[in-house]
């Protein structure tokens, strides 16, 4: 892509109203531009990240067999008011109606919908268990919409439902997910520790949040360093194995958010020098709620004895939207944004140091075609800014590598290639590049 | 992905609402389910489809350089109100409050939100020609929501965006969109037939409609039946050479709805062996507005001569939903439906004949492994149902490639590899079987 007609135009300043660092540099990177107070557009670089970040989360939740559906933005009232929370919702959901009156919430969330659908698809415990999850906006009135995309009125959103004959089989359910969950956040570059949580208007008993870590967060929170390096399974990991070892080694170890924090405890089992106080942003919030919803709503299936059970559920969520703010309250520097690769809206910049040289220009124009042409996502820095721009504007944006093109380098057959994580910099031939991000 | 579990159960009969052949499949086969009048969740076999469609859209899109966003489905009034069309769309839009009592519409269609990002981003002729889109729901009250996911009140679409200095320019990009939808439509084994249209509530004064024959649509069509054999580009066009010709070729030969139908042209221009009165179901549609939007919302950009002028706009808009609804429509026999290969929910489909036999469940199995592992998308009917009803299953699904494992072919060590496009069989090794399907 060209920088000269991508939309969407880096800002020297942001907003005044930009309160967390974070939020500044969204702006100020042209990741998403406000429409109205916590609806925003995202502009071609944030959409990109946005992808990465959904594709990420389809992966893992395809690898544990959950099935990809869509419901509806816009949901009928009768719904929701079989389990009453189209009046204990009203508070935080847009209202509309039909010409014909009939009235609708846009989905604050989704668990009586897909309860509808689960009682008319599954009649059998042979049909089970089920897995369904699907991404969609979600409207939420929040009263102060705040952080930027991380507490929107309207957001992208992974919700995940499981359908079970009991609550054994319900909290395998559960633990795949948890699981699918710490490999999703780890695959971002993210750290994001599970931690035991209130289940708020969800409901149920059994509720983890997983939270990134970041100074800006908006919730306060308790660990034991220890939790900061276990290890993530890999992508070899059986999903019909015991998982409970691996969920006992994440929950033994103590970490909280303020909400539930217990200060006793938290003195009593962590010793003083890897007591962690700090903040966090949660990402993820997973929820077993057993019949809740199904008794309320009549989703009964026969079971092996042809007695007819209610189902039991569990529902799942990931904020896509919340999680590219996420990334960039934790990942950046002074300068801007620094993208972990797996997210990066392209994973190189070319800068051309000196815009309308034929030297600087061919040999730009050679790696711009030739990255392409090997399937290297690459963003060609060819306005007709001066050089100091070009190199505050590229790390600004964030992309994890960035080629130097400029007319010194060049007359000795070398271009400069600069990570943005650590800012390291070599000097290199144009095939030594491609090598390095083709490798 | 194993039948047994796969989410939404296949249907004997149709619900007596469904009126056309297709929504009536459409039910049948589970590929989505109505929560009310004209709003409708897609299941795992039709989002599967909806991807596949969406996808081919994005490729299409991205290949004439169009740029990804995302806008969101609540918009607020303001914007609406700055072309007047908060008050005219009133009709046949959603309109919500939030509690501090500000107005917003779920889109309806996104011209004035891109608008106010392009008077933000844009404002030098430098950044031009700049083309953006994004996939959102659109909401629109229609009074008889009918057809299935084809005139539904909610609606997956792609609506793109292109802004020009000049009409010279936006032209251009009017032909490269109308050239990619041509490519668009036929990848998904579709002839859709550019018509020339009225512009209705977008505006302006030319538009085409792009129009997929069959004789279940909602609008009548006539044209020369040359138009159904004209070549579509391939994937090697030049996208920056000049698009005249093509567009000439395929605009000179008779084609209109029957809003715009000249009778009297028709008959002095189509030899009366060539006439072709059917119908039609419209599954896109281009517009170039000129300036409407940009003059009253104040979209200016410096020319190369200093002077500002309001940009020249165009929209494009392609309804996934409604594709999905018009492949089936278009693409299905008594037995069911019969998805081109590019769209398709799997390849291939595996039928167990025996299911629980030693023999017969050891060799799907086998062959259920292995297409996984080479990457063939296949859908395993690992039921208790009889043969005949998995073979009425298979049918009516649709899925291009049956594969019937039966324990008298599996003593001679064949399989039954059958096509459902034409319903040619044939007797294949399983290694033969695997070949022919990873070829």
């Amino acid at each position: 892509m060209r920088q000269s007609t991508l939309f969407g135009r880096t800002l020297r300043e942001a907003p005044s109203d930009a309160t967390t660092p974070g939020t500044q540099l969204m702006l100020r990177a042209a990741i998403a531009r406000p429409l109205a107070a916590g609806l925003y557009t995202w502009l071609p670089l944030g959409f990109r990240v946005a992808r990465k970040v959904e594709q990420i989360i389809r992966d893992e939740q395809d690898r544990i067999g959950a099935q990809e559906i869509r419901i509806p933005v816009i949901t009928p009232a009768e719904y929701w008011k079989e389990t009453g929370r189209w009046d204990s919702l009203e508070p935080v959901t847009f209202r509309t109606r039909d010409h014909g009156g009939h009235e609708y919430m846009i989905g604050y969330t989704h668990e009586e919908l897909v309860m509808h659908h689960a009682r008319n698809e599954i009649n059998s415990y042979r049909q089970l268990p089920v897995m369904v999850y699907h991404f969609q906006e979600k409207g939420r009135d929040e009263q102060r919409p705040r952080f930027g995309v991380m507490r929107g009125r309207e957001f992208l959103m992974k919700d995940a439902y499981s359908f079970d004959i009991d609550e054994a089989a319900a909290r395998r359910s559960y633990n795949k997910m948890f699981v699918a969950y710490l490999r999703t956040f780890a695959r971002m570059g993210l750290k994001a520790i599970p931690m035991r949580a209130e289940t708020g208007p969800i409901g149920g008993d059994l509720s983890h949040e997983f939270i990134v870590l970041a100074e800006t967060g908006e919730s306060a929170v308790y660990c034991d360093s220890d939790v900061l390096n276990l290890p993530v399974p890999g992508e070899e990991i059986d999903y019909d194995a015991d998982l409970n070892p691996i969920i006992k080694q994440w929950t033994s170890v103590y970490a909280a958010t303020e909400d539930v924090h217990d200060a006793a405890r938290f003195d009593r089992e962590v010793p003083a020098d890897k007591k962690v106080h700090t903040r966090g942003i949660e990402v993820g919030q997973i929820f077993y709620f057993g019949t809740k919803y199904s008794d309320s709503m009549k989703a009964m299936v026969a079971g092996a004895d042809g007695a007819e059970v209610a189902v039991h559920g569990g529902s799942y969520g990931v904020g896509v939207s919340r999680l590219v703010g996420a990334i960039i309250e934790a990942c950046h520097d002074d300068a801007g944004i620094k993208w972990p690769e797996a997210v990066a809206p392209f994973k190189a910049a070319i800068l051309n140091l000196k815009q309308g040289a034929e030297d600087t220009d061919a040999a730009c124009e050679q790696l711009y075609r030739e990255l392409n042409a090997k399937g290297v996502e690459v963003l060609y820095d060819d306005t007709d800014q001066r050089a100091g721009a070009k190199f505050a504007a590229a790390d600004l944006i964030g992309i994890p590598w960035q080629i130097l093109v400029g007319p010194k380098g060049l007359a000795e057959g070398k271009l400069e290639l600069k990570r943005r994580s650590d800012g390291t910099r070599e000097n290199l031939s144009p095939a030594e590049v491609v090598a390095r991000l083709t490798s």
